[in-house]
């Protein structure tokens, strides 16, 4: 089987590994306050422009908007996202059980507008009601699709406006990045968010999530937060290290590139095809439409999950790419889509 | 500089990280359902001697401790522990951040008796207190002491005849198996308690702790527990690979042996020069008492904590060691504190 | 000013002052443990046709909707609302407080269908997302509309289906149950949820509410509950009287009685001068949709809310009706709008 | 039977029900934006010499405490409080279930010090732990004894030095103050403190304490907690009119004074027959140790609660009075045990 069902199903890029390996035997200061952890802040400082940012490591997404949302809010206080935003949807409210509620406005391509936010805040008037304060976003977004600089700086000018944080969810911001189109950079990111981070998990480490704070009352004794929630890994070098092969060169983008390339092909290839896709993603998921007798032969080889179905013949399933996906397994899954087409 | 200061200064045990390497590019499911997870479930389930147990790879012992309690208890009831217990000092409010009260009992050596937990629940009577409804050891605890089967099974009783859960944290269980004086095996620990864990992060893996539910109700739902708490890694693997590694042959207990045979030597070298300690400690965790002065020089080259001053001459340090101390650092250790000593 | 504004302006209905002021002096059992709680008990017990129901009285709609859901959700459960409900409006969040996400389905008329019920809990497959547990409904609606002892019990069969507690918000249920069209009773209530309770704040008494427990799951611990969450009132015993008060005779239905009648001679009298509404109610509240410029003109003498703009010259208001609505109050309004109307 | 079980046994003082009457059938606003509790603000803020504090009417003690604590403190801040205290024994661990923990000091008398605080803020250093950030104290405390101005004086000053929050809870404050020895003022109270409140359930309303926040910072969105606890009366006038009534002349004084009055009268007949007492209190709360033959015998009469066991043949009891405790009590109870101990 050939897996297209995530962008985490392998471990580390070898040159990870190989750094992990080379510190192995060290001995290191534990909870993140270690040498690599340091040198890794340090490059990452450099990547976004700014020396007084704060940088913790964290171990994954879910534990990452768990911390940046609950560390800041008071408890009468709610998040905006996307109708689509995984803290929504796939992050078993996590959010509410810290006791926040979420407020949703629908977005068809999983792209939330300066208009719903405007709405969602006037429509909050009362103690009677929770009081909105932040907005979470994440680039790329869950349906693949990026932000552009314009559209980002919009949403950054109605936060301003309403007293609201800006928050960015950068699971995936390495192929928000490196995508065609895309004209944000991290140093507009840590311009334009209080807070955002630079996700490992989906893009080559073993395991972590650089959280960049730009904004400096979301610092205000963040690692109490961090050790309440159990998220201080006692050797928090091992996220450390990691970071440091990302962006002691270029890796993390590479990674990343690499990664939209595969998604790319996947895409091109099936236009070709006349597939129709729900969204136009130029990041590394991609949501074609197909047939679901297609869909049944196509799992007897390769593993993909369903999006949505669209209607009585036809079912949306994303296809995901990654560093360590293999061009031939991209030329294996056209290829037979094209005998089944046929 | 040596560190002593913990036994997580380390990378993991090199058969492991090869075991990491070798896995490295395979497509595995994720959220620790995948195949290592299952075999590593399957090395455990053998190991304790149940095929009925449940176990869940977690990653610190904060966030174990955490999730244990939190998913069983309703909001009225507390957890009874020794006042020097974990989760009562050094997980910065965990347990009550997720809502419930920790109820203590002053202990010398970091062991609760029966006479305690007995005490706890009788005086907790009515609404308006709280409810008393699990208890919470370490073995090892924080002062490295370990409970005899005897006296688990003296707390399993009284446990059982209050309705008190039992939940025994073994960050550390691993030198508390192996310690001189121990007749505790992990098929007992699945015996007398509702639940208990394996630690990984402490005996020579990156992180990990193996969660052992041996009763079916702190599994009900457990892993939507573990999703909202941002435990659920989405490349778990990477944890089943590491306790494939320790438990597909004896390493995990031959890890804790040297731990402990480190100790023992800095332990009965020290007792030869006359120096008195806290406890009697037959684990990795070792509390000698010295003089303030001989403290000073020791730090000019040892890296260790203080653990409480004892009088105006008197300090109390702990020295941990692990399956990475080198014989050459204990022997360095004794060598400079003899000639301090003289 | 005349108001309209809600049905908790006045005080408490004479009889009921009455009753407390011969009491006063009485000693009697704190919180809630005393001779009149348990009276009202056994008189509420009574009008809903079964012994085996438990009681508690408390301060009020919000606090008893926290109580009743958080008393009994897990952390990863969630509860189920139209999304006009009480409780994911107006509560000011305090069930995402307690930690528990709020399923919203879109309901015109504010009632909640089965079909809605049926899909919220089949999109909720795997412990990515929350898990649906609870299903609340009020009665009457946030928008004065009733359920039907067939809508009840086809939601009631939908929710045992699906494994769901059923809980409903009875803050209004005096003047739901005395509509016109309404075929439910207290009796009814009692067999078709699992827990109820019947409002006395909006219907009569200075505060109080009587939560009707059902289902013996729902009331394990309870009391802890009420206590842990500042609501178990030293003096339990004020609100019991006041319950001794309404129920033992019909005291409490013809109070409701009367706020509905008064609401709906404004209805009619409205109906009459052609007044559109933006909901068929039969209850005390009601919506008709008036001129900006004749809402002007009556705000000089009357107070009410607005619910919601309707186009640029028209909106939505509520006017509300209790047992302390003075003929008088309706016909001064009634003029009055047939005067501006004219 | 005759009481001395509480202060809380019998309604609310006459002067008050009259008021309560007259008030009706008037047309209030809502949720505590009445005239009533404005004025009653007013009376207030005139009694404490501080026109700059807000007051907010709640309906309980540990309602009261558990949003004053909550609504300040971030999750991983604790609370400094007596052993003894109310939010550490009494509340069914509501302040844990809001999150936070709660320090203890081992108090004799009910009375925290200066020394204890001290002690509990500096072993509380790293993010390990929780950071202290309140101190709780209650005057009268939970053994009736009561602060001196200069003892007050020090815990602020402590307070400062450490930038700890000082919250005082005044469920007892009116006998406090106009207990024999006192010299504190509720102006005192109002520059000592961060926050305090007047009891009015346990000194002769029917229900409600006024929460009185002298700093700024206590009183931001304060409202919205109260709404999210559930503790926003939708008929807020109810308690407004009981302290408008308590504070138009010196009606909330008077009552306390009688309570102490009865409860001097107890003491002073108990010391005359050579009883001995738990500790020295000046308030309305004694305690008493008796034989336990001789309290079987006055259980047969009177209503009270035992305190704590002394010895086999001992037993500590609590009498508490109130404004409503006749003379004839207190005759009755003297006559009785005068014979009993004859």
């Amino acid at each position: 089987m050939i897996s297209f069902a995530n962008d985490y199903s392998e471990g580390a890029h070898p040159r990870i590994l190989e750094m992990m390996g080379r510190a192995n035997l060290e001995q290191n200061d534990g909870y993140g306050l270690d040498a690599h952890s340091e040198k890794a802040r340090q490059l990452i400082k450099r990547a976004v422009g700014r020396e007084d940012v704060s940088i913790h490591f964290l171990t994954g997404g879910t534990q990452t908007n768990l911390l940046a949302i609950s560390s800041v809010l008071r408890p009468h206080q709610a998040v905006i996202t996307a109708s689509t935003g995984h803290i929504n949807v796939h992050e078993c409210g996590a959010i509410e059980a810290a006791g926040h509620k979420v407020l949703t406005w629908h977005c068809e391509d999983g792209r939330l507008t300066p208009e719903g936010i405007c709405r969602l805040f006037t429509e909050h008037t009362t103690e009677h009601m929770v009081m909105p304060k932040m907005v979470y976003l994440s680039d790329s977004t869950e349906l693949g699709t990026i932000y552009t600089k314009a559209q980002l700086t919009d949403i950054h000018n109605c936060c301003r406006e309403h007293g609201l944080y800006l928050f960015l969810d950068g699971a995936r911001i390495g192929t928000a990045l490196m995508a065609e189109g895309n004209d944000l950079t991290l140093r507009d990111l840590a311009s334009l968010t209080d807070a955002f981070y630079i996700g490992g998990t989906k893009n080559g480490a073993l395991l972590g999530e650089a959280y960049v704070i730009c904004n400096p009352a979301f610092d205000e004794d963040f690692r109490y937060q961090m050790k309440q929630k159990g998220a201080m890994l006692a050797k928090g070098f091992l996220i450390g290290i990691q970071y440091e092969a990302l962006f002691k060169d270029n890796l993390y983008f590479e990674l990343a590139a690499h990664a939209n390339r595969m998604a790319q092909r996947l895409k091109d290839g099936m236009l070709d095809m006349g597939v129709k896709f729900l969204v136009d993603s130029p990041t590394n998921q991609q949501f074609p439409i197909l047939d679901h007798r297609i869909i049944q032969q196509l799992e007897q080889k390769f593993l993909f999950h369903t999006e949505k179905v669209i209607d009585e013949a036809h079912t949306c399933i994303r296809l995901v790419t990654s560093w360590a996906t293999k061009e031939s397994y991209v030329e294996d899954f056209l290829k037979d889509l094209l005998t089944l087409l046929s």
